[in-house]
C-alpha cells in the first residue's frame, strides 16, 4: 500500500522520502478497521493506553478513539517525578480533544522502593524499571476497566529494539508498529493532532533535557531512510552504502535490527515433543476454531 | 523422543500415562545442552532465576545449573508478606543443594502502593501485580548480573494459560516449556531434587491454602492426559470423550486451551507495508546473519 515496488535493478539514486510518503486517508482507514475488528474478535469493546505525552501514543489513542467510540478508551497518565510537567499538559491536551475518560497514576511510589536498594543503579536500569511499572499500571487497569492494553510502538523503535521489553513494547494489539516514525508525524499531522504533540522532540522523559535523537546519536528521519532501504527495499548493507549513505552508519543500524531481533519473538522453547509451543503447535493470534 | 506415534487407527483405550512417561537421561541431556548453546549465541555465560520455592523453577536451576555451572546462576527470591514462609526456605533448600548465588529481594513496598490505591481490588488482579513486579526485580537483577533470565514455564500451565502475561511467563528462554507437570516431576525425582519440594502441593502462593489444583478444579494428572491427547495426539474432542473422559471436562480444557492462545504469540500488527513485524518479517530469534 505504501511504497512502489523497488525493483531488483537498483536504479541510480532512490528518492527514500517520496517512498516512506504514505496515504494518510487510506493508512487511516486501515487502522481503524483492525483496531476495530481486532477487539471485536475477543469481544472486547472497550481499550485502554497509556498516554506519555508524546506523538505514538497521541496517535495510537487518535486511531482508537474513532475506531471504538472516545468513552470507550481509558486513558491513563503514569507520570515519574522528574517527567517533564509538560508531558502531562500534552496528555491532557490529547484527552481534552478527544473526550477520554482519563487517570492519573504516578508510579513514583512502586519504583522508588526497587531504585533505592541499589544506590549504583544505571539511568538504563531505572529507565526499564519505570517503563515496566507502567506496563504493570496499565494491564491492572485493562482488568479494571475491562478493556485491551493499546501498544503505541512504532516501527522505528521496534526495528532498533528501543524499547523495553515487557514494559512500553507489552500490549494487546499494535495498531502503529508498521509506520516509521516519518510516517507517524505524516499521519498525526493529517488527523489535526495537537500542535505541541507534534512539534516536540521525542523523549522518553527519564531525565530532564533526554532526547530518543540524542540518546540514539542520529534523527529519525535519518534512520528512516536506512531502514526503509534495508528492511522494504531489501537492501544489502553495500548497496545501501552506494546510495550515499555513511557505511559505519548503515552497519550500526543494521547491527541494531540484528541484536534486538528477540524483543520482536516469543522466547525459544527446548523442543522435546512432537508438537512445542511456538514451534509446531502454531495458530493465529485470535485462533478460534 | 517421548512417545511413541499415536496412530490415526485410533486403538482401543490408550494408555496415556505411559505416553507421559519420559526418558529422564535423555530430556536431561537436551535441556542442558539448549541452555548451554542460547547462552553461547548470545555471548552470556550467565543467568538468572526467580526461585518461588516450587517444582517448576527449582528443576529449572538444576538444570541451568548443570549446564553453565552453579556459580553463574543467580537466584532471587521475591517472596510478598503473604507469601509462605515454607516457599522461602524450600528454595533455600534448592540454593543449598547447588550452591547457588543468591538474593532476597522482597516485592511487598512495591506492589502495596499500587493495591491499596484501589480497595476493591480482585485477588486475580493483585496476584498479576505481583507476578509482573517479579519479573521487574528480576530483569533488573539480569542487567545487573549480566546473565539471562530463565524461564520456569511448563507445558501444562503455557497451554492453559495458566500465568502472568509479562510476568512469570516472561523470559529469555524456556528450558521446560515442553515438559508437562507430570513430566516436571518425572525428571525433578530423577535429578533427586529436594523432598520437600518434590511433594508440596503446586501454588501461587498468593494466600493462605491456595492451590493450583484448587483453582482450576482439576488434578494435573487429569488435565495432562487429556491435554497430551489433544495436543500430542491432535485428537478431537470426541475423540477423547470417546476414551473415556467427561465431556465437559475436555470441552473446558479445550476452551481454556484456545482462549489463552495469545499469550503464547506475539501481539498482531496493524499490516500496512510490504515487510510487517511477525507476518513477513520473520527471522530466527537468535538471527544473526
Amino acid at each position: 500500500m505504501i511504497s512502489a515496488i523497488i525493483g531488483t535493478n537498483r536504479p541510480g539514486k532512490v528518492d527514500v522520502d517520496a517512498l516512506l510518503s504514505i496515504n494518510t486517508g487510506l493508512a487511516r482507514r486501515i487502522i481503524v478497521g483492525f483496531i476495530r475488528d481486532a477487539l471485536r474478535k475477543v469481544g472486547a469493546g472497550k481499550a485502554v493506553i497509556g498516554l506519555s505525552g508524546g506523538i505514538d501514543s497521541a496517535l495510537s489513542a487518535f486511531l482508537t478513539a474513532e475506531a471504538i467510540g472516545p468513552e470507550n478508551l481509558l486513558a491513563v497518565r503514569m507520570p515519574y517525578r522528574t517527567s517533564s510537567p509538560d508531558s502531562l499538559a500534552d496528555a491532557q491536551a490529547v484527552i481534552d480533544q478527544l473526550g477520554l475518560p482519563a487517570l492519573t497514576i504516578p508510579i513514583t511510589p512502586m519504583v522508588e522502593p526497587l531504585i533505592e536498594q541499589f544506590p549504583d543503579m544505571s539511568d538504563k536500569r531505572k529507565g526499564n524499571i519505570m517503563a515496566r511499572q507502567r506496563m504493570i499500571v496499565l494491564y491492572d487497569q485493562s482488568a479494571a476497566w475491562n478493556g485491551l492494553v493499546i501498544g503505541t510502538s512504532n516501527k522505528t523503535e521496534a526495528l532498533l529494539g528501543y524499547t523495553t521489553l515487557f514494559g512500553d513494547s507489552a500490549a494487546a494489539l499494535q495498531p502503529i508498529e508498521d509506520l516509521y516514525k516519518t510516517q507517524v508525524r505524516q499521519l498525526s499531522a493529517a488527523l489535526g493532532m495537537p500542535e505541541s504533540v507534534q512539534r516536540k522532540p521525542p523523549s522518553a522523559d527519564l531525565w530532564a533535557g533526554q532526547t530518543d535523537e540524542g540518546e540514539l546519536g542520529y534523527t529519525y528521519a535519518e534512520v528512516d531512510r536506512v531502514l526503509y532501504l534495508l528492511v522494504e527495499g531489501r537492501y544489502a548493507v553495500d548497496e545501501v552504502v552506494e546510495q550515499g549513505y555513511a557505511r559505519p552508519f548503515v552497519e550500526r543500524v543494521w547491527r541494531t535490527v540484528r541484536l534486538n531481533h528477540f524483543k520482536r519473538t516469543m522466547p525459544n522453547v527446548a523442543k522435546l515433543s512432537r508438537r512445542s509451543i511456538g514451534h509446531d503447535f502454531l495458530y493465529l493470534r485470535d485462533w478460534a476454531g
